[in-house]
């Protein structure tokens, strides 16, 4: 099992429970056969699931956690429950070293108090960020930090630029990828202190990716960066504004289909592109978003996912484990620190407007 | 021509220049014949476009301005042109009691700088702040400060939301507006300091509004608030993050129906429904950000508004200055300092992830 790739699950996280989380690893085991499973949760709930899903079955080994963190604990009093917990001990099974990452549908502010206290940050990193993959009309794109950190300063800016980077290297398979900070303008003078002085840094340095500079919010979805980084409130407000007009924009498309017998008749026709579209920005075929920067990987499942979503989050922990983000992350940070350019601060006029 | 409502106009402003605002003009007069325009800009260009529009003809005054303000004009520089320029000019009208309110699509920056040098912020407001309605499933709802300002305390959020509210029962007709935080969580717990805070001052005080907490981004476009409130980053990128999505999302949808000749009649079948939606969605339809908290309305429209959407903007400029919006926001916020509620600072702790 030694040199397999190891994946620690919360069985019990997320709203469809151990039946959807053991199917995913089902789906995720036949993708990636040299996978194996330490599956965390009630020994009933997984032995009962086992049965259906022989796969996981024969390439894993089931852990009792009589405990369960619900959706509705708080942070402060989850991680006092770290040891009996199923999130708590899939994570403490990375620290010990019997897996690489794990992948939780759970309470994601439990989640990340735990992984923070039991994984610590890396070094060079003092803050960890929430990363995803976002659809766009080209590739995906990876959009950092998505929440963990309400405030951000110019060097966790520039630390989530290169662990964006290095996840769109990993994930994406772009080998350079085009790295921009989400600004309220393009141009060089607009936006707060931090975020002139990160896009500063990131201009002089030498890093493997190219930094584009400033993007707005109408280029998320446009595809023509690979990573977007920002602060964790506005990048969580971003997030959520786009999956808002998505439905927002299919809703009223409904209404409009419904307005005459025409209309109707041509959406009958038209299902099957509509239902393409639908696959296309379904967050399932997105799912799984990355606490990049603790020493150790920790995914994070939408609580609503499916069992195709649930099983993309396990192949996005495997992708991570199997290109070694961690390593690579540490690698160029430390060549940043190493080789840290020098910048003045620039002045603040004319920094307000849009 | 006192008692008339008069818009000043810098006819030069925008893409489409003096003929879109003229005709513009021309569609407004006819909707509301009360309208008289005082029109500043280049005499050649706007006699020429009078010779079309016998109504703006008969019902505004031409004043001549040498200079415009171009879009790549630096806001520190545009104030200094202030007398000679078209928008400058504009803005002076509303200062000198000749105009109510003023419209320009031209350069934002330049015209947020102006506007506030010269009419200064109205007793009681730190900062004013940019307020557009954005559509939703239901009716439009008003979001703000979509850019004025990078960084809100809590008292520029209180003040956003009481300018809010009189906005949209100015121009929404609701009564008791539903008024919201724009955060990365519903939970009280969530989010900044400044955030926290604002909520609890809104939460006691007696305002006209119904004060319903906090929201997120996923909410902008359903309908159930009337006024969003946030700081004029997050408000800029959540507003272009819904532009770039809409487009994301039509822009598949495009895709999908070239799938198949099936698909492709479907389309045909259905485009009355499509146009439907695009008219819904179309930001002509909803143009006419508006500048709160000066003494004086300034409307901004967007640069590449077309003769509707130009149109729009100044209904929007006639319905503030009908409304008597300054002096509702002025009674409101006496009487919110009148009555200040006393509100202690929460506690910090679990407040950062999402």
């Amino acid at each position: 099992m030694t040199d397999r790739p190891v994946i620690a699950l919360d069985v019990m996280g997320g709203d469809g429970g151990p039946a959807v989380v053991i199917a995913a690893a089902e789906v995720a085991q036949e993708r990636y056969p040299r996978l194996f499973f330490l599956l965390f949760g009630t020994q009933e709930a997984i032995r009962e699931q086992l049965l259906h899903n022989p796969r996981v079955a024969g390439n894993s080994i089931a852990v009792h956690s009589a405990d369960v963190i619900l959706g509705t604990d708080r942070p402060s009093t989850a991680v006092r429950r770290q040891r009996t917990t199923s999130m708590g001990m899939a994570i403490a099974a990375i620290k010990a070293g019997e897996a690489q990452a794990m992948v939780s549908a759970g309470n994601t502010g439990a989640l990340m108090a735990m992984a923070k206290l039991t994984l610590r940050t890396m070094e060079g990193i003092d803050r960890p960020a929430l990363a995803a993959l976002l659809p766009t009309l080209m590739n995906d794109s990876v959009v950092l930090d998505l929440g963990a950190n309400v405030e951000c300063d110019t060097e966790n800016l520039v630390q989530f630029a290169v662990m964006g980077a290095a996840f769109a290297r990993t994930v994406l398979g772009v080998e350079r990828p085009r790295v921009a900070l989400l600004n309220i303008g393009e141009e060089e003078l607009k936006g707060t202190e931090e975020l002139k002085m990160a896009a500063a840094l990131l201009r002089a340095a030498d890093l493997p990716m190219t930094f584009t500079g400033f993007v707005e919010g109408d280029k998320i979805g446009a595809g023509d960066v690979d990573v977007i980084v920002t602060d964790g409130f506005t990048g969580n407000v971003a997030l959520k504004t786009a999956e808002g007009t998505g439905k927002l924009v299919t809703g009223l498309l409904a209404q409009s289909f419904r307005t005459s017998w025409l209309t109707q008749l041509g959406y009958l026709l038209s299902r099957g592109a509509l239902r393409a579209l639908g696959r296309h920005l379904d967050p399932n075929a997105h799912n799984g978003a990355v606490f990049l920067g603790l020493n150790g990987l920790v995914v994070k499942s939408h609580g609503g996912a499916n069992v195709r979503g649930m099983a993309h989050a396990i192949g996005v922990a495997h992708d991570l484990v199997a290109g070694d983000i961690t390593r690579r992350i540490a690698r160029d940070l430390d060549n940043f620190r190493t080789h840290r350019p020098v910048v003045a601060a620039n002045d603040g006029h004319d920094a307000s407007v849009a």
